[in-house]
């Protein structure tokens, strides 16, 4: 019979964010309900030990590999055949929210759950994965733990990151917490196939009134840190033709770039997310400005066109303006896309549930990127409230949390190959 | 006879500059030699009490008032004619100059010293003070000492006022460094003139070439602190066309007030010197950005006219935007003039002695835009090596300290009618 039919239990998987979004919570002035798990800290390790024991209740087995990625599994009837891996992370940033990354974790066990309920095997093992330190919201770099998994990164290399805040050693937090685990890393087996359910994390779902985004791949990134450095001077007495205002420069730089973006339209964004004036007196031209440009394009080509046009706006501007420009890049990604057979395979499950669905990419980094290196990859997105992520705010309504672990559990069993449901 | 050919001791009046600057002195890595003498604190204690003895020393009649004002007189022949002030301030910022204040105080010691090595009388008195926390860097507001001098402020109102660091009680601060005067406070007797030699603080006399600013007038301020709220949102995931970003529109609005100066051109001057990003991260479209606009101008129909022009182009960015724009104006004060007569003499005794000399607005608020409200009021600016000033890098060559202090020596002389110069 065809398992078409299937669908998640919408209840228990609400149950279990609710029930992970205890750990660390974080509660706001107006009823918002957030989380606190950073990485290895207390919280999360309390966080993974709630999470290890549904994975446990369910049978699965489970490791721990070197750098505390969880992998728990559910074996297929045929034993040589790699596993179909369903994964995210639930570690959070300091004022993070409930369904990051919590709701592809919960939403693996709740297929495999549903699985287990109406007796279904699949040729393929499935398996859970939670993987360390997804946000680099205490160590980066961010997606640490799936790098090293797919070999991106050496454990040893990985065990020495230091935690930006407290210089914390990771290996150290590791065993700290108990999760130093004993499988070797990267993993020696590749999945068959790797799914990440995981909320949008943005404001395009919900306005162009869609439930399900099929992602077609993650954004390039290019992070640049500028510093302009002018001449201080006295507000009152300067004259503006003698001035070298790095402020003025900076607010230059920073209208530019959304000119760039916009004039390139299409995935291109631009953000100036931070900026700091010295010696920031509001009658004291800025003797320095220090700020950021992030530059993101699906497309490797027209990212590296948007940071040259970006570059020549610095040098123009330093020659108008009589100042000086460094430019320091504190991080650069090239794009990923997904197998087009995996975006194909999201977008018509969702239609096939009668999901409204949109192709999209990925603004923000997921290991779904890293996992993409070693197999085929297939990312769902839910809608976002308000676009909020990153907030204690972080909203998905439950119509939604169920559409989107619906089609997951209908991807897993395509890919892991279902056999006829057991007699009942 | 003529006093025409008199002239200051440049020798003698540089001396007292060094050994002023030496109290509370800052040392800069480059050799720089600057001041640390924040109002009412022990520093600027040991500055009043070295100046004081100066005074002592030159025979003067010193009086100290209720705010800690500091006078000294010298008689003149006529008992009933009102001095001839010469003033400014020693408090410095906390790394300011060693001529920034000191020159208009100590040049007016060095004018008296000067008249009475020659045997010169004069028919009004002539008086030096030095006045309270011009620089209003410890309280607020600046110019504090010279405003309560002419009524502009309460001697109550200022003693309560509070020091923006510690919360030091003004008038606490008055009495524990010994400064807590007898004297009533307004003065009873307005000065027959005033005058102030000062350093520009500005570019304008090295970039032109001239040795003597005839300063006109203080510039009209107007102080506006923008709070932009937005909405925070990714980076990544937040299309150009759905953002609410207030970092952009501070951007717009720092552009967009030098472009109102530039085309108002004039005197018109325009800063952001302050600028803070919330929450101040590389990948986050800011909630709030705050940044503070100075407008000046010597014209008060100009001045309202550039306040109009940015409040429209701030209702119009928060339109465009979909953002809020709050503003809060910090300070507001209206354009000064000092009386011709007083410009012409400056002028003309510059000429008289030799020095190149221009027209020029003070960019800068002074002592003398105080004393303006009660009598005619003259100033001298000497140039600013660079334009420095608040700043330990701040100087004034000798032969430019001489010939101001010379100008200052004339227009006093001018003012306060001397009599034959006495055998010697």
């Amino acid at each position: 019979m065809s398992h078409a039919t299937l669908r998640i239990d919408g209840d228990r998987l609400w149950a279990r964010l609710e029930a992970l979004g205890e750990v660390g919570a974080v509660h706001g002035a107006a009823g918002e309900r957030g989380c606190a798990r950073l990485a290895l800290t207390d919280a999360d390790r309390e966080g993974r030990d709630l999470v290890l024991s549904w994975m446990h209740d369910l049978g699965l087995s489970v490791v721990v590999d070197a750098v505390g990625n969880v992998v728990g599994t559910r074996a297929g009837t045929n034993p040589q055949a790699a596993a179909v891996m369903v994964g995210s992370h639930i570690d959070t940033v300091r004022t993070g929210g409930r369904f990051d990354g919590n709701l592809g974790v919960l939403g693996g066990l709740e297929v495999i759950e549903t699985l287990e309920q109406h007796g279904v095997a699949t040729v393929h093992p499935i398996s859970v994965a939670y993987f360390t330190n997804e946000e680099g919201a205490r160590f980066q770099p961010d997606m640490l733990g799936s790098l090293v998994y797919v070999g991106g990164m050496a454990v040893e290399a990985a065990l020495d990151v230091r935690a930006a805040d407290d210089g914390a050693r990771l290996g150290d937090e590791l065993a700290r917490i108990g999760y130093a685990g004993p499988t070797p890393c990267p993993t020696a087996t590749a999945p068959h196939a790797y799914f990440e359910l995981h909320i949008e994390q943005g404001p395009v779902l919900e306005d162009q009134g869609f439930t399900i985004g099929a992602v077609t791949g993650v954004q390039g990134i290019s992070w640049t840190e500028v510093t302009v450095t002018g001449q201080s001077a006295h507000a009152g007495t300067t004259p503006m033709r003698l001035r070298h205002d790095p402020g003025f420069v900076a607010a230059a730089i920073t209208t530019g770039v959304r000119a760039i973006a916009t004039a390139m339209a299409g995935t291109q964004v631009a953000t100036v997310g931070r900026c700091e004036f010295h010696p920031n007196l509001v009658n004291v031209v800025p003797a320095t400005v220090t700020l950021t440009v992030d530059l993101r394009n699906t497309d490797e080509g027209l990212l590296q066109q948007a940071e040259e046009v970006f570059a020549a706006l610095c040098e123009q501007l330093a020659g108008e303006e009589g100042v000086t420009i460094a430019r320091r890049t504190l991080a650069r990604f090239q794009p990923v896309e997904f197998d087009e057979s995996m975006i194909g395979l999201v977008e018509s499950t969702a239609r096939a549930l009668g999901h409204t669905t949109m192709r999209m990419p990925s603004g923000a980094g997921h290991d779904a990127q890293m996992l993409a290196r070693v197999c085929p990859t297939g990312m769902i997105f839910v809608p976002s409230v308000d676009g909020l992520s990153h907030n204690i705010a972080e909203y998905t309504t439950p119509a939604d949390v169920v559409a989107g672990a619906d089609v997951l559990l209908q991807v897993v069993l395509a890919a892991a190959g279902a056999h006829s449901a057991a007699v009942h």
